[in-house]
This record gives structure tokens, C-alpha cells and sequence, in this order.
């Protein structure tokens, strides 16, 4: 970790903003920024198609259209779900890749869910108005857990769109947000995880890059590849060293806005524990994947999430534990405050401080119970999720919508069956070992004496309980867990299911956490919404607030960077990566597929590969589309450089980088490796061929 | 982990243990037991020869002299420290072997040191005669330091050798132990690291195992290879299934006699504890080593050693979870005390159990801050331990003998300045990759806003920190370091050396924590001393005393166990081998070194190559030799399997299993594959020829 210069979000978010920064609503757009630095004049048509033609990936990712007939572009790694659940033994598409070259080839994902943004609206005074002011947050919470409800119930009915209410700058605003909704996506392409994720762990993160990390998928309605009237103009010349670029996306999660009492809290307690766990499960699934080939198919997509995760926290907490990022944070806090002092308007803000201090101490105090019990932690395997689900389905359900946990409201119906229909491959081996494990985990940290502990194991050792558990449970079988969703509550006691019965043991510990949980999260809400009003008269115009994996435009230059007084050139090319593979001896991460050796000669390899631009970016980006000021396709974002992993809490453009494949690249790999001719065609006319 | 029945050491511990259980004295071998259970008649003359052949590897493992021309046989695993040692980027033995055909090309290890157990000689009575009944603690203990200080100060005046007083049954037993010492080790021949660890990781502590786990050592004296009056004949026949063996090592450290409140800590915060730091390093050094073969091979044997210590330690992690082995420990200790109870001459003893849980709360309560600053976790790194011995040595050096630290004192000497003085070579780059990280585990653990941790991290964050600790210490000069232990402490601090005032910093707080530690250390040894002689006057002998890396004599029978039902056989072959090889599709760690390739045709695929027996061994064992009843080599001992795991806390011959190499697979390996014929001619026939 190189030591960062960190811009500041909390007082610098005004349109003097030096840098690159931002993750921008589409319906708040930094147009006089864009005029400034860049002569951009950002009109509402080019926004309105770059955001139609913009995709999210439900399992966590992003994309874009690219055609009119359908066709979508992201990460392969953000497939990666996909082709794991539709590989078997014999086919392991995730490893090998895919190709469909009619449209009969191209298979459906499992239960993958697509969301495109059709209209967004300011809903935050009617939300206001249901929450009675001074009323204490468990009332507050539930006022507006029930608003939320009606509001998204309403405009469900009323359009029909996925409508989901979104809190921005933690709270200082409420926006709805309604979506298309696709279901039925197939998979039309896939490259060899081995040039999708080259060089593997050890490059993660890392430039210069040589991945050919995308994923090609077709929406379908009504079982015909969908028409799209907004899809991005792919640009087989792609984007130029200097070039002004623009991410349209949906970063997942930043915490820019956090006071210094949580981030103290991330960087001491918080993150310590969640890499403490990662690495736990790395080193637990990355020793079973050596014992045999099909274990590491099982568990290789597991595996990249953990190992990928993990280096995102190290870096992250390498940003918190620089003395620059907290000291700059604290400063502009102090200084914040001291704007705030002895003003009676902003006594709340003031106060607010102080309110968001101690919820976080109280949300400490039970962090790590609620991750074991209510997070899940401590039965880490996919029959665990399906049995909570169908427990709390049949308690949940019969509530009225406003009275419900979240993911049981009306409008979430549709997401939630998805999910819990879905016919993906679960492995009992794999599901032995990983509760085997977390159960350990669990009486590490609460002790095996301690009484909750003592039922869950019910007198066995960790691994023996697991074995019981996942050959007992029925939950494996779709068909008995679309009976026991239908058969309500007494058909879910009736199964008399080990693994059901385990969640309901913990659920009232479990739902009491979560519940102190969201108090105190609502609390902090209604603290943050203050700060936010107060900052929003002081400052100006409130910026961007923090991602909420929804859309989001960040802008940029491709751009080289410097490390250790070395220039890091902006883009590389293929030939780079023969050199790679060369200077590694073909060792593994580092070999080619052997389609790729065989082809080289065809290749031109100065065609640029990956690069590097100063967009704002973090995980949930993986998958945007970069694009140039015509709105055209001239890469993908896949990565963020090791300095870019602190831009959870701080953003910075010294070093930290935002890392793409070049669309030339896509074309020319298509074309002449893969012989994807009716793909190349597809992509460059915006339309499929008959 | 398989459910397991355990023996139980804490009542069973008398001549019925029906079980092949125990790692005996010498000087109290279970003669009657050996009469009994296998018509074996263990006399003086046939236990002299086999203690006075059997070596104890400083660096942590066993041994055996197999010529009268000081030649040695013990693991490569054992050997792995020395022959990375001597590695360089250009010649790598550790991972291509090593093989002396001459005396002149045999190379000398750089700070090893064997120890030949030549006497023991029971000092209880004087020990304890020097501590005063009802002195506290600390007065107790230092009573106990000085007087331990001066039996060795003594022993090695008197006889040069060096003189250990060991603490047998926590300090039911003093033994003053001599041992005839050789410091002038060189290596005779090494397998490929491929072969010797076949398998790997994924294979470590299982069994069918085919490993060639050997490394030939030879003991020189002035220069020239030592004679040697004891060593062991070596069986080309070797042994076979059903047998009666014998293993003569030293076990590391077990743990059968700990109270049932010692054993919830280990189970509850030790051993989570640990874990979670092997595991975070494990995750460090792999990825580090991925990034490119030369960091690879910096790396390997601390992450071997960290692989390896996971796995044992989740293996007894699992044991500790286990009901039935807590139970039954819980069985036992309060049947015990219902047996003291009331009985005023064994007051003392059920006190004891009280005061142990006492002093186990307040270990535990200080655990965490002891490891990392008095263990050095938040150190991890040479340099750091280097410039502690550097500091400490000029404190304590000018104090009497018995006030010192006990790695200061007179009798520990030559072995501290062996270690100390060593050329080993330390890598800066990986020195500040294990530093930074272990300040970040430190940060985690303590908090970054903790006095001590802004004082170590002096506004830098701990990447930065590490880099300027590392790049400014001088320690890793062994000429410096010499001036420096010459100059005392007044050089010390002249040198201003960052690294050593980092040690410096926290020597108060370390040297505290260690004050404590000592103390409740003392305080558990008093109360098991109490508890030792209750359960010598109640249930007859006192069996045999935990592991201390002392010499011990362990017995079984070579036999093969069933797991999920099915039969595992006792032997393998090398036919088994190439079939392992073949399964795994030769993929690393499961290919082959390329003479065994080439070399196949020649081999016998029918001999024996690794065995399995029940005697009770456990880390520290590696290496020894197992003889039969003739005394005679016939394999030496390389791991246990899973099952043998929680033999730490109490044996099981139901399913564990010490796995040793077969004594004519390793004749047939270096005469066929190897061409080492001048070596097996010495093995065979005892001697060097001219």
C-alpha cells in the first residue's frame, strides 16, 4: 500500500472538486463539472440512453446492452455464478468457456435476474412525512419500513416495473427507482477462465493487466431474444490514451460519508474480523480444491469471491490504517463541527455526532453475534439460506406488507422465489465442509459452553453435526421447497426438516439481533440526514452519496500512473501478454489456453488489451461500460488497482486507477481466436444477423 | 474428524492401559507393560543403545545415528530449515535435493545443533527444596529459576555437557538431562522436496501416503565425521504388518494431564486464536509465493511450516470439540477429585484444580497481548527477533546467572549464540511483508488509536512502517551483530538501530506480560505438582509425563485401521505411487520428480513404502527412528495421520496412526533412483568404506 494523497468527500464534495471523483446520480449529474474540466456538455438524451442501455446483474455486477437484438455485455467473472450452476462434471463451462453460434445453443442462467432503470423520482418528503418526528427509532424504523412498502406496492401495481425505494446519502434523500425487469437471460459467449481471470489471484488487482474478462449474455422476452430500443454503439476503435471516459454502473457499497467513530470502528473491529473469516475460508476451500479436480470445479467460483474479497479488505484496511486518509477525515470533521457550533439551525447535525458514536458502539457490542446468527456465518452453506427462507416465508408472509422483514415485501416477491426456486447444483460435500467449518467458527468465538451453542451442536462434534444436518435436510430438492413456500407456515413445521429446525432454534436470537440492528441503523439514518441537510446548506449542492449498488456515472481520463518512480503505462497490448506468460514459465495462473497459443499468429498483437482511467469506481461496478463522449462502447471496467481498494472510504487519483478491457481487444479475440464471427458482426452493426 | 474413543490418560494411567499408549521415560520404560502385552523383555542394555543412537534436532525434530561414521538419518521435513538455509536463487536443495558423494562435498548446516541424551538423573528433591512451602508466585518462581540455574551451571562445569534441568508432570518431577553435543552438522543427501512431500498440503496427515520423507545428515568433530559408539542397524528387510515396534524421539508438547478448565481455554480462545494467525499467514505466504518462483522459494519452508501447523492444529481443534473426548475428560477429573475429596492429606491436590482455573483466567485474559508482544506475532520477522536477543542479551548478561532469563543463562550459551551468530540468509522483501503484516494483526487486535500501537506505529501506516524498520535495521549483518552482543548494552544503544529500539519500546510491556505468564506458569506447576502426587499415592505409578521435546520410548504394533468402513491397509508400495501419481493426472503436488520418471523401470514396485503402527507420537517425532524388537532401523517415523490429531489432549489407537517410511524403500530409492550406493553400502554395513 503506497501512501495516498486522499481527496475528501465529506467537505470537498462541491463543484470546485479537483478531481475525478464521483459516483453521480443520473437524475443529479455533475453537468457543470463535465463543462468545466472536460467542455462536456452531458444532454439529456445522451444520459437517458447511456442509462437504458445500462444493465444490473441482481447476483451483483453490471453490464449493458450492446445490440438491439438483445445482447449484453459484462465481466466474465460477474457469469462467473452463472456458468458455475450450468457446468456439470463433463462440462465445466466456467473453466472451458462457451459458445453458442445459434441462437437454439444459447442457454439459460438459473436465476439470474436483470434490471434495467426506467425512471427515477424524489419520493423523500412523503417517506419524511410517515415518520413522526421525536418518535424513537424502533417506531421510526417500522413507520418507514412501511411506507417504503406502500410506496413500492403502489408503483408495482401501477406499472408493473420492479419499484424499489432507495436511501441515499444515508438517508438525507429517498428516491424511487423503477425498473425493466429481465428473467430469462442466456448465455451467449464465455472465453477460458484461464485469459478471463489471467494471472489469477497473485495479478488480481494488480497493472498492467492482460484479462479478457467479459461475458457476452442475450436478454429474452417471452422466449425470443429481446428487442432493445436503448444499446451502447460498440467502437471498434475504443478508447485512446487521454481520452475523457464515462463508467455508467452500479457501484455497490462506499462509506465516504462515515464519521471517524465508524470508520475507527471498520478499521479496528469491523474489517479485521470479516478478513479473519475470508482468509479462514480461503485457506478451508482452497486446501479441499487441491485434494481433487472436481473439487476445485465445486468450489471454484466460492473461491474467487473469497480470495477477491479478501484483497479488497486488506487493501481497504490498509487505507484506514494510513494516518493521511484518518487524519484528513478527522480533521474535516473538526472542522465541520466547529462550522456547526453554537448555530441553533444545526443543533441536530451537531448532535448527530455524538447519536451516530454510540449507535455505533452498540452496533459493536453485538457486531459479532449478529454476523454468526443473523448474517449467517455460522452455518455457512446454501441449505442454510433456503431453510431461513422458507422459515420466515411462512411466518412473514401472512403480515400485512408493511409489516414485514424487507426481502418479504410484496415487491421483492418476484427476487425472492427466483432466488429460492432456483435449480442450481448444491454439493453435499461441499456443504458439509463449509458448515463443518463455520460451526467451529461459531464456538470460537462464543465458546462451545455457551447455551445457544450447546443446542446448535446438539451434543455432536462440528463435523458430525454437519454431516447430520446436510444428509438430513430435504431442502436440496426445488420441488419440496416450492411445496413447503405454498404450504405456508404449518406444512414448513410439518417437514420436521434438521436444517429448518436449526433456523428456527437461532431465529428468535437471530431476529432480535437484526432488530437492534436496524434501530440503530435507522438512528444513525436519521443522524446522517441531518449532517446531510446541514452540510447541504453550508456546502452547496450535496455532491453524490454514497453507492447503493444503483446507477451511478462516473468520468475520467485514460491515464497512466506512476509507482515507485516508475511510469505504469495507461494501456497495454497483446503482445504483453505473451511476455507475461513467457516471463512466468507458463505456470499456472500464468499459462495460456492452449487455443490461444494455437491462434497467436493470427493476432495483431498491438492491439490494446486492457487500460487503465481515473473513473470513480468499486465493486459492483465490474461488468459497467466505459464510454466515450459520443456515448459509443470503448471498453468494460473489470478491476480497480491495489490503490484504488481504499476508495471505499476516500477517493484518490494519485495512483488509484479504474482497470478495462478495450473493446478492440473484444473484437479482435472473437474474431480471431474464437472465429465468433456472428458475434463480431452482431457488435459492430448493433444488430444479429438473420 | 471421525468420532474417536478416547483413552484417557488423567485416571487410565497405570499398568491395565489396554491401549499400545505412551511416550516413556527411559529411565521409567514400561517394562512389566512391554512383558505383559507383547513377551518383550526391555533390558538396560537394549534401552542404552537405543537412547545413545537417538538424536534431537535443535531446530525441532528426531533422529538416529546409522553408521559408527557419525552418519544420521531424520526427515526432510527436518532437514528443510537447513537446506533452505544454504539455497540460493542458483541452487535451490530444498526443492532439487542435494547429494554428497564425497566427504569433501558434504556442506555444513549453518546454526544446527544435536543433542546425544547421555544421562539422566532425577533432582526433584533438591529443586524443590530450594523453594520455599507457601512462597508466592514470584518468589516461587524465582527460587526455582535460580536454583534450575544452578544444577545446569553446575552439570556443565563438571562434565562439559550441556545439562537441561526438564519439568516432568508440570513440575511433578525435576530430571537433570546431559547430552553430548555436536554443532558441526553436514548434509549427505537430500530427495527432490517433490518426492520427500509427495502430495503436498492436500496429502499432509493422511494415509494411503507415499512419501520419501529422508534427509542424511553427518556429525563431524574436529573436522572430521564423528566415530560414534551407538547406532542403530539398518533393516533392509524392515518391518512388517502386525509387528511389534518401537519409536525413540522426542515429542514436542502434549497436553493429556491438562484439567478440564485448561482444556475449555485451549478450546475456546487458544486455539481459535492460533488458528486464525496461521491461517492469515498462510493466505500472506501463499499469495506472496504465487507472484513468482524466486518468492516462492524465500518462502517455502515458513509456509510449509504454517501449512502444517493449520492442519495439525485443526485437527486438534477438532479433537477439543469432540464430546466424547471433553466429556470423558470431565468424567475423569471429577471422579478423581470425588476420590480426594475429604481426605485432608490431598487437600492440596483438589485446591489445585481451582488454582489452575485461577491462573488459566488470568493467562487468558492477557494471552492475546502476550503473544503479540512478548510471542513477537506483532513482530513477525527475523530482524525483530534478532535485535530482541541483541537488546535483552546486554541486559541480562551482566546479571547473576540465576536472575537471568532463562534463554540467557550460562548453560544455554552456545546454543544462543549459534542461533544468534547464524548466516542464514534474511530476505528484506519478505521480512517486510511478514512485519507489515503482523503490525496490521496488531492494529486489528489492539486498536490503532492503543498508546503502544501509535508509539510502535510512529504516524506511519504499516506497510510504510515495516519498509523503514526493515530497509534501516543493521541486525541483518551478522558482523554487527557480533559488536553489538560484545559491546552489551552501552553498544546497543549506541547503534540506534530502528529495529532494535522498536524492541526497546515494547520490552517493558513484554517483558511484564512474560512476568505474569511466568508466574501463573509457576502457580499451575505448584498445583499439578500437588495433583501429580495425589495420583501417584491413589492410583500406583505415574505412567509417563507429558511431552517436553525430551527423549521418550514409544511402542505399537505396525497394523492398518478402517475408515467410513473401509479397511485401510498398514503398508504401501511403490506401485501405489505411480497408480497416485497417474490418478491425480501428475498435477502438482501430485507429479512426479522427473528421475523417478525416468528411473521407474528399475525400481521394485513391490517394496514397501510408507507404514502405519499405533505407537503415540506427535510433533517433534519426526524423524525418529521406528526399530524393532531387535533394535534394528527398520523406518523412520514423518507424520500421524488426521485421526492422530487430538493425541494431544489424549490417545486413541481406534483409528490414529503414526505414519512412518519404510527402512527398504529408502534403500531402494537411493541405490535405484539415485545411484547412491556409497551410501547404502553404509547403511547396510555400518561403516564408511575407505
Amino acid at each position: 500500500m503506497k501512501r495516498l494523497t486522499f481527496a475528501l468527500v465529506v467537505c470537498a464534495l462541491n463543484l470546485t472538486s479537483p478531481a475525478d471523483e464521483g459516483m453521480w446520480l443520473f437524475n443529479l449529474p455533475p453537468r457543470q463539472l463535465l463543462r468545466a474540466s472536460y467542455q462536456f456538455d452531458a444532454t439529456d438524451a445522451w444520459l437517458e440512453h447511456l442509462q437504458k442501455s445500462s444493465v444490473r446483474f441482481n447476483s451483483g455486477g453490471s453490464g449493458s446492452f450492446v445490440s438491439e437484438d438483445g445482447l449484453l455485455i459484462s465481466n466474465h467473472h460477474v457469469g462467473a455464478d452463472a456458468l458455475q450452476k450450468l457446468s456439470t462434471k463433463e462440462k465445466n463451462y466456467l473453466r472451458d468457456g462457451f459458445h453458442a453460434r445459434r441462437h437454439a445453443e444459447e442457454i439459460q442462467c438459473l436465476d439470474l435476474e436483470l434490471n434495467v432503470l426506467e425512471s427515477m423520482e424524489d419520493v423523500t418528503a412523503r417517506i419524511n412525512a410517515a415518520v413522526k418526528k421525536d418518535a424513537d427509532a424502533a417506531v421510526a424504523f417500522a413507520a418507514r419500513r412501511k411506507v417504503i412498502a406502500e410506496v413500492e406496492k403502489e408503483s408495482l401495481d401501477g406499472t408493473g416495473l420492479r419499484s424499489d425505494v432507495v436511501t441515499l446519502w444515508q438517508g438525507g434523500a429517498y428516491h424511487l427507482y423503477r425498473y425493466k425487469r429481465y428473467t430469462d437471460v442466456r448465455i451467449v459467449f464465455a472465453p477460458e477462465q484461464q485469459i478471463a481471470f489471467y494471472g489469477g489471484d497473485p495479478d488480481n488487482f494488480e497493472f498492467p493487466r492482460y484479462d479478457l474478462d467479459i461475458c457476452l449474455f442475450r436478454a429474452y422476452e417471452n422466449g425470443k431474444p429481446a428487442k432493445v430500443k436503448n444499446f451502447l454503439k460498440f467502437s471498434p476503435k475504443g478508447a485512446g490514451d487521454g481520452d475523457l471516459v464515462f463508467v455508467s454502473g452500479h457501484p455497490g457499497r462506499t462509506s465516504r460519508l462515515l464519521t471517524v467513530a465508524e470508520l475507527a470502528h471498520l478499521r479496528d473491529q469491523a474489517t479485521p474480523f470479516r478478513l479473519s473469516a475470508l482468509k479462514r475460508l480461503e485457506v478451508l476451500l482452497g486446501n479441499w480444491s487441491a485434494r481433487s479436480d472436481e473439487n476445485a470445479r465445486r468450489a471454484k467460483d466460492d473461491f474467487f469471491g473469497v480470495q477477491n474479497s479478501r484483497k479488497a479488505y486488506d487493501g481497504e484496511l490498509g487505507g484506514l490504517l494510513d494516518p493521511d486518509l484518518m487524519e484528513a477525515k478527522n480533521q474535516a470533521e473538526t472542522d465541520f463541527k466547529a462550522r456547526l457550533a453554537g448555530k441553533p439551525e444545526f443543533a441536530d447535525a451537531l448532535a448527530a455526532f455524538d447519536q451516530i458514536a454510540d449507535a455505533t458502539k452498540i452496533l459493536a457490542a453485538q457486531a459479532i453475534r449478529r454476523a454468526l446468527l443473523e448474517g449467517g456465518m455460522a452455518f455457512n452453506c446454501e441449505s442454510f439460506g433456503i431453510a431461513r427462507t422458507l422459515l420466515r416465508a411462512g411466518d412473514e408472509r401472512p403480515k400485512p406488507n408493511g409489516d414485514r422483514l424487507r426481502e418479504f415485501s410484496d415487491s421483492g416477491k418476484v427476487s425472492l422465489e427466483l432466488g429460492l426456486f432456483s435449480d442450481k447444483p448444491i454439493y453435499p460435500d461441499l456443504e458439509i465442509l463449509t458448515l463443518a467449518d463455520s460451526l467451529t467458527f461459531l464456538a470460537g468465538q462464543l465458546g462451545a459452553n455457551d447455551p445457544l451453542v450447546l443446542k446448535i451442536f446438539a451434543g455432536k462434534a462440528p463435523r458430525d453435526r454437519a454431516a447430520e444436518l446436510i444428509n438430513g435436510t430435504k431442502v436440496r430438492d426445488v420441488g419440496c421447497r416450492k411445496r413447503l413456500y405454498a404450504g405456508g407456515a404449518s406444512a414448513v413445521a410439518a417437514a420436521n426438516d434438521p436444517m429448518i429446525e436449526l433456523a428456527r432454534l437461532v431465529d428468535a436470537d437471530a431476529r432480535a439481533l437484526r432488530k437492534v440492528s436496524e434501530e440503530q441503523d435507522e438512528t444513525k439514518q436519521q443522524a446522517q440526514a441531518a449532517i446531510s441537510r446541514a452540510r447541504n446548506a453550508l456546502l452547496g449542492t450535496a455532491g453524490y452519496p454514497d453507492a447503493t449498488f444503483t446507477l451511478r456515472l462516473a468520468f475520467g481520463t485514460v491515464k497512466g500512473s506512476e509507482e515507485d518512480g516508475k511510469p505504469v503505462p495507461a494501456l497495454t497490448t497483446y503482445a504483453g501478454l505473451f511476455e507475461r506468460a513467457k516471463e512466468m514459465n507458463n505456470r499456472p495462473p500464468f499459462d495460456l489456453p492452449p487455443l490461444w497459443e494455437k491462434r497467436k499468429a493470427r493476432l495483431n498483437l498491438k492491439t490494446p488489451f486492457n487500460f487503465v482511467s481515473t473513473c470513480d469506481i468499486i465493486g459492483g461496478n465490474s461488468g459497467s461500460p466505459v464510454v466515450n463522449r459520443a456515448g459509443e462502447f470503448v471498453g468494460i471496467i473489470f478491476d480497480g488497482n491495489l490503490q484504488s481498494l481504499p476508495w471505499d472510504y476516500a477517493f484518490s487519483d494519485r495512483q488509484g486507477r479504474a482497470l478495462a478491457v478495450h473493446s478492440a481487444a473484444i473484437l479482435e479475440a472473437l474474431e480471431k481466436v474464437y472465429g465468433a464471427k456472428e458475434i463480431t458482426r452482431e457488435l459492430v452493426s448493433g444488430r444479429r444477423s438473420k
